[in-house]
């Protein structure tokens, strides 16, 4: 009864991937503290889906950090003048935020110093990385061995852990996953172009691989699209 | 006279250290892009004496990009419930920020990509390494590694250097090279606890060292001090 709970960070983007990860970091028995970035993304309402997921999840803390990302821009998902594409890219797509994993990791790695956190929890994936680079697992690697060295913990012998528990997973198998660790992913919200009330489009990237996803899992798709998304589904 | 000038992303403090680290990549031929973060550090003046360095400079263009790291806290800089200490520290000190340097890197790796600069400047040097983690050359060379995993330009085969022209440095010689360069160091702010005009305490560690490398060097100190530091230091 007196053991301690072990400390995890979670990067819960609202997204069905980090709701997913939220559930496997829980199951393992850490103490949860969630960071959500509001940097500015089109797609605003995945910021109420993340907390309504932290508060389903009850954990310890959910923090939202604010960036300003759109000085940076370069992304369809930061600069409105870019748009959101409706069919597959190929290469690198032009949703790709320039730095943005490193930049969330680096946050959440200073979370984690102060909370005295030594594993962090991100969602990439599979269907990630292989059009962010940022999502690739050496990525990840290169990323884990500089929180070793740029922070107290580190220089103090305290190992940061870099978690990825979805990283040679298909979107079906990650939803499968959930389901079987009860992720409400009525909750979620993937779409880049999502309306202030979460429902989504059905034509982005993010809406057909989630659709895709819950098709291959033979599962029900409790995604709320948009009434012109509707019409074009149905 | 066709040559296309490169690019370089210069994190700007407001400081003595990235004020040198500018005039030498103007003086290595850069054209350069100057960025300053406003993190809620209590020193708000340093923010204004970039700005002034960069116009003097002439820069490319320069940003400030907000970053809400107060919500991360544990650092005398960011917390006004922890005091700068007045005297030196033994180990990392309190005025430490939880991965500062990774998470401004970051944030310069996501400017460098969108304006295609291959350069980034940073001021760290051996006086700093002896305290802060995320300033010492491994550190620094973690990052490269890293920043040439996490991007498209580094996918497509650019490679992105993080370039520490201080590195060696101790302050006394930063100071004589920025004069050699003309930097003008009565534009520049060290103090953690500048009051808004930019006047220093003179008793805190970032004031202490810069006095001394001036006195070393030989030079004469432009620094504005608060009046009642000024009775302590006369």
């Amino acid at each position: 009864m007196s053991e301690i709970q072990p400390k995890a960070v979670v990067l819960l983007s609202g997204g069905l991937d980090s709701a997913t990860v939220l559930a496997v970091a829980q199951q393992r028995g850490f103490e949860c503290y969630t960071v959500a970035f509001d940097y500015g993304q089109r797609h605003r309402s995945e910021l109420a889906a993340a907390e309504q997921i932290a508060l389903a999840a009850q954990v310890a803390r959910h923090q939202i950090i604010t960036i300003d990302m759109s000085g940076i821009g370069g992304s369809a998902l930061t600069d409105s003048s870019i748009a959101v594409p409706e069919s597959a890219e190929q290469g690198i797509p032009v949703t790709y935020v320039p730095a943005r994993n490193t930049i969330f990791l680096s946050l959440a790695l200073g979370v984690a110093e102060v909370v005295g956190a030594d594993h962090i929890f991100i969602g990439v994936n599979a269907v990630d990385y292989s059009g962010y680079p940022d999502c690739r697992p050496a990525f990840i690697d290169a990323f884990a061995a500089l929180a070793n060295l740029a922070t107290k913990a580190g220089v103090e012998g305290r190992i940061q852990h870099i978690e990825t528990p979805l990283l040679d997973l298909g979107k079906d198998q990650i939803i499968e996953l959930g389901c079987s660790l009860g992720v409400n992913y009525a909750h979620t919200v993937s779409c880049y172009q999502a309306d202030d009330s979460g429902r989504a489009c059905s034509r982005c990237d993010s809406c057909r691989l989630r659709s895709d996803g819950f098709a291959r899992a033979g599962l029900s798709d409790p995604t709320r699209y948009q009434a012109a998304a509707q019409k074009s589904t149905r």
